[in-house]
């Protein structure tokens, strides 16, 4: 049987510096290359998204024409709208590339919610920014006006900030389960997932780390592997100092340790390292892998590609 | 065996006046009630939607902020963002409505590409129009620049009109019959769906009529019916007339003649009756049901609701 791997792209897989669709579609056809390596490979794939930089773009859009007639959207029906557009890119870019690589396979993207916590700690201390810089004046006047918390950004401006709550579920993971069992192919839980809370799915303005909404789409979908990329191929301790040390294989409690030590930058390596560990925790004997898109066609021929992370 | 039955929401049951999200959430809960009828009668439900006024105003929003930084994007990309906002709303109103009722089933959306032929007639003579009205300098400017084909647009200004295709085939739709199969409710073909052309499925700027677009979706699925949802319960002859007759039960030869008659306005009821006949046609002893939202609960209880058309 095929082994099933969730991969987690990162923005970097799909907006660089030019944010017009067609170079959106060109940086994915470029990533789906990579991705299509791990299905030559043997691989049951099942990809996830960030949507950072779409997102971000999005807002400002509803923000330049909004009126009564066109109101602005809210931040989860915006997270809807980018697992469109990037879903839609990435299907479009991954079925071209398997063609090519004269593989028959069908790639479906799955709107996804995925449920979080109202009581999740990180509705009373919102840490995400979202949206455009403003100045002091105007945050104050938008959070007398709206209630919503706006920070100061490092002398940029102000920044409205979001809650970053837990995933707990994956609503579409039956659906999901299907569609890969059927050996289709699926993009799922984009940006975070849509995020929503309590039994009737009540959207809330949060955005859930993609990193982790993965980990438990992984979880629910029993894969073998769970892949995260990132800019690079492997993560480091002491990364950029004399004693730099790159590693290859680690456990959940050196990883943990190493964390303590204060290795790893918060809201860059660490979720990552977070989430990895997660999900070596709740699977056990099952492999966790920080790598970068260039070694995926190395994953199951070189066990020394990327870093692993086991119970 | 539960019969399957594809449904094509119009706009009017999405949106009316209010654009916000909120307004088109609340909406969607009154359109999910009557759907949830039809799941009560014992149907399995296969859903398409329209989304002539979302794509209009997200349209609108691209634009307002287009920039080299946050260029606006491309229509196909605009119809995948509606099928994920109108998608999320839609399938959590739908799982609402449904717990309500005590039903437990769930609601997925699938991103859906819709082929069209390159070759098809509608690019030759572009008919639909889409996105603001400008003057005849500024539309005769746009035109120059970029070879795009504006018409004046009874004397409310000039608007851009793109193709209107016929689809060929539903990308989606072995992934669409899965999930079907395993009692899933699926939303699909959004907006008549992404349009694309060639084995390499190339995003193209058209609209595909959703009824249409429906149509080939309830054949590939295997529909045991197709209902075409409208603002009236019946198809009329001679409407507004002195002589004008409700239709209760007619033969795709009856409408073929009425039709010819030119008993229906085009661009309202006459792409109705289109798609009804060829389903029809194309599904012997299967049949087409153009009704109102409001008569989908009496639908294979009492046969005299709706206009029903059979071979």
């Amino acid at each position: 049987m095929e082994k099933k791997v969730v991969v987690a792209l990162g923005g970097n897989a799909i907006l660089s510096d030019d944010a017009s669709a067609q170079a959106q579609q060109e940086a994915l056809i470029q990533t789906s290359k990579h991705l299509v390596n791990l299905v030559k490979s043997g691989y049951k794939l099942i990809i996830s998204h960030g949507n950072g930089p779409q997102v971000g773009n999005l807002l400002l859009q509803q923000q330049a024409a909004n009126s009564e007639k066109n109101p602005a959207m809210p931040l989860d029906t915006c997270v809807a709208m980018t697992q469109g557009s990037i879903g839609y890119w990435l299907a479009n870019a991954m079925e071209a590339e398997l063609k090519a690589a004269g593989i028959s396979k069908d790639v479906v993207t799955v709107l996804t919610q995925v449920v979080v916590d109202e009581k999740d700690d990180a509705f009373v201390n919102p840490t995400k920014p979202i949206g455009p810089f403003l100045s002091e004046e105007e945050a104050k006047a938008e959070m007398a006006a709206t209630g919503a918390t706006f920070k100061e950004d490092s002398g940029r401006g102000w920044r409205k900030v979001v809650a970053s709550p837990k995933p707990i579920d994956i609503h579409e993971s039956k659906a999901i389960n299907t569609l890969v069992d059927n050996d289709i192919i699926t993009i799922s839980c984009g940006g975070g997932g849509i995020p929503v809370v309590g039994t009737e799915l009540r959207g809330v303005e949060a955005v859930i780390d993609k990193d982790f909404a993965s980990e438990k789409l992984a979880h629910l979908v029993d894969a073998d592997k769970f892949i995260i990329l990132t800019g690079v191929d492997n993560v480091y301790i002491n990364f950029g100092k004399e004693n730099e040390q790159k590693l290859t294989h680690v456990t959940v409690a050196e990883l943990e340790q190493y964390k303590a030590e204060g290795h790893f930058a918060p809201g860059s390596m660490l979720p990552k390292i977070e989430a990895a560990v997660q999900f070596a925790e709740n699977n056990p004997g099952k492999e966790a892998i920080i790598t970068s898109l260039e070694c995926l066609g190395k994953i199951g021929e070189d066990a020394s590609v990327g870093t692993t992370v086991t119970l």
